[in-house]
C-alpha cells in the first residue's frame, strides 16, 4: 500500500488563492449608500459615518486573514510534502476561512448583538483550533516535515499557539456574549499584537 | 503537421483558480438576514436558524469541491503535459464546477423541492462523468502520459471511479425525485467517505 | 537608457488569475429565483426555463474566456519576456476580458434587445482586435520572442487571426443589431468552431 | 534570534491574485439596468449613458490597479526576501488596494459629490504613501535586497515617487472637493501618464 501525498506547490496555491480572495470579498460587504440629494456632502457623509461598524468589521478581517496567512506561511516552511491528514485538517482550516465573510458582514450590521458578535469569534476560534491541529499533525509526522525543520522551535511555537491563539479568541468569544463591544476590541487587538516583531520565526 | 500540447503548469493554475474561487464565491449566497430589533438574541437566533439549509448547501459543495481538487490533483500527478482532448474535457470540467454556485444556493433555498435537489445532483454527475472522461484520455494517449506515471493503478482507480463517483451522484440524483431530504443526506455523504483514507493514490 | 522588461511569470500569473476569475464571477448573475410555492416542481421549472437566456449567455461567455485562454496561452509560448509595449497591450485585453459579465449580464437579461446584442459583439470584436495587436507586437521586437517561437507559423496565424477572429465578431455585432437571435447563435458558433482541433499549434 | 523572512514567490502570488480579483470585482458595481421594455433600444440606450459615470469610473480604478501592478513588479524585482517590516508595509498597500472597489463605486455613483470623489483620492493616496515607505524600507535593508538590484536607479526613483505618485494624489484629493470633475480627470490622467514609456525601470 502506497501512501498519498500532495504537492505542498500545488496545495500552497489553492490556499493562497482561496485567501486572496477572501481578503478582496470582504469589501463587497460595504454597500454604497443610498442618498436622496447625490451632490450633498453632508448627506454623505453621515451615511458613511453609519458604515463605520462595517469599516471597522472589515478592517479586523482583513488584518486577520494576512495574520492567518503569515501563519500558514510559517507552518508551511516546515513542510516538504503534506500527507492525507495534513491536507484535509488543511481543508478544514480553509473551511473556517471561507466562512469569514458571513460573520464579518453579520458583525458589521449588527455590532451590539451579542450573538452576531459571538459568531465571529465561534470562527476564528475555529480558525485558531485548526492551526493547532496542523502543528501537531506536522510535529507528528516525520515524512512531511521539510529536511531543514526546525522543530525544537516549531514544538515551543505550537504550544505557545493554544496560549496565544485558542485561549484569546475563546476568551474574546465568551466576552462577546456579555459584552460586545469589548470583544470586538480584543478582536481587532489580536492581529495587531500578532503583527509586531517577534523571537520566533516558525 | 505539429500536435498542440497544452503547458500542464499554466493549465493546473488556471484551473486552481477556478477551484479556489468557487469554494470562496459559495458563501456569498448566504446573505445577512435582516431583523428589525438589532440587538435582538432571540430574533437574530431565529434568522441564523432558518438559514440552516444554506449553511448545510454550503458545507456539501465547500467539501465536494475539495474531493473534487483531490481528484484533480490525482489526475494531473499522471501527466506530463495536456493534448487538445485533454485540454478541452478539463474545461468542461470547469464548466460543471463553476455552475456550481448556482444548484448550491438553490438547493439551499428550496431544500424541499425536488427539482431543486435533483439540479444539484445532475451537475454533480456531470462533474464525476466529465473526471471518468479525462481519465480514459489519459489512459489512450501516451504521449500525454507523466514518464513516472502508474497506469495499472490509474487504470483500476478510473474503472472504480464509475462505480464509486458517477453511479452514487446518479442515484443520489433519482433518489432526489422522491425523496429530497434523503438525497442531500447523500451529497453529504460522498465527499465524506471520499475523504477517508484509501488503498490507491491515484 | 535601459529598457523595462516585465516578467513573463508574473503577467502569466495576473492574466490567468483575471481569466480564472471571469469565467467563475459568470454564474454569480444568474439570481436564484423567488418563487411562492417553495416545493413547486412545476413553479420552479417554469422560473428555470425562462433562466433559459441567462444560462445560454453564461454557456456563451464561458466557452469564450476559455478559448481567450487557449491563445493567451499560444501567444504567451512564444515570448520570453514582455517590452513595455507588451505589458500595455495586454492590459487592454485584459481591459475587455475584464468587462465582460457586464454585456453577459445584460444580453442574458435582454436577449431579443439589438443593443444589448450588439454591445456584446462589440466587447468581443476588442478582445480580437486586442490580440491581432499583441501578435504584432510579438512579431515586430526580436528581443521579447522565446529563442524556441516558431515565428512562421506565428506570423500565418496571426493574419489568419484578421480573418478568423475579428472579422467573425465585428460580422456578429453588426448583424446583431437587426437579427440579435442570430447574432447570438454566432456568438456560440465561434468559439465551438475555435475548440475543434486545427493544424496550427500558434 | 533568528530574523523571519517571507518567501517572496508567496508573497508574490498573494498579492497578484489581489490585485487580479480586485481588477475584476470592479465590474461587479456595474448593475444591469431594468428597463420596462425589453427589446427597446432607446430606452436601453438612455440607460446606458447613465451608467456613464460608472463606466468612467470602473476604466479609472482599472487602469490605477494596473499602475500598481507594474510598481509592484517594480519594487518586487529588486528583492531577494521580505523582512518583517516589508512583509507588513506590502499588507498594507493591499489594505488600500483590496479597499478600491467601494470609493470607485462611490464614485460612479456620484460623480459630482466633493465627499465621493474626495474618499477616492484619499484612498489612492494611501496607496502611493504606502509604496514610498515600502521603497524606503527597501532601501534601508540590505538583507532582502536582491543581489542584482540596482538601488542607486532604486534610490531615484523613490525619490520621485513622492512627486510622481505622492504629490498627484494629495492634490487632486484635495482638487476633488472644489472641482470634483477636474479631479476626476486627473485621476483618469495620472495611470494614463504612468503608462508611457519612461527612462528608468525601477
Amino acid at each position: 500500500m502506497k501512501k498519498e501525498h500532495f504537492n505542498k506547490t500545488r496545495v500552497e496555491a489553492f490556499s493562497d488563492g482561496i485567501f486572496a480572495i477572501i481578503v478582496t470579498l470582504l469589501v463587497l460587504e460595504i454597500k454604497v449608500p443610498h442618498i436622496a440629494n447625490a451632490g450633498s456632502v453632508t448627506e454623505l457623509g453621515q451615511h458613511l459615518y453609519h458604515l463605520l461598524p462595517k469599516f471597522t468589521s472589515w478592517l479586523i478581517s482583513f488584518l486577520t486573514v494576512c495574520v492567518i496567512w503569515v501563519n500558514h506561511h510559517r507552518i508551511f516552511a516546515q513542510l516538504g510534502v503534506l500527507n492525507h491528514r495534513l491536507f484535509w485538517l488543511n481543508a478544514v482550516l480553509l473551511l473556517w476561512v471561507s466562512f469569514v465573510p458571513f460573520p464579518t458582514a453579520l458583525m458589521g450590521d449588527y455590532p451590539l448583538n451579542p450573538l452576531a458578535v459571538l459568531l465571529y469569534g465561534f470562527v476564528m476560534s475555529g480558525v485558531a483550533v485548526s492551526f493547532y491541529l496542523i502543528r501537531r499533525a506536522v510535529l507528528s509526522d516525520g515524512h512531511s516535515q521539510h529536511p531543514a525543520a526546525d522543530l525544537t522551535a516549531f514544538a515551543a511555537s505550537t504550544r505557545a499557539s493554544l496560549l496565544m491563539g485558542v485561549m484569546p479568541y475563546v476568551a474574546a468569544t465568551a466576552v462577546a456574549w456579555v459584552l460586545p463591544t469589548v470583544a470586538i476590541g480584543i478582536y481587532l487587538a489580536i492581529p495587531i499584537l500578532f503583527s509586531l516583531p517577534r523571537r520566533s520565526a516558525v
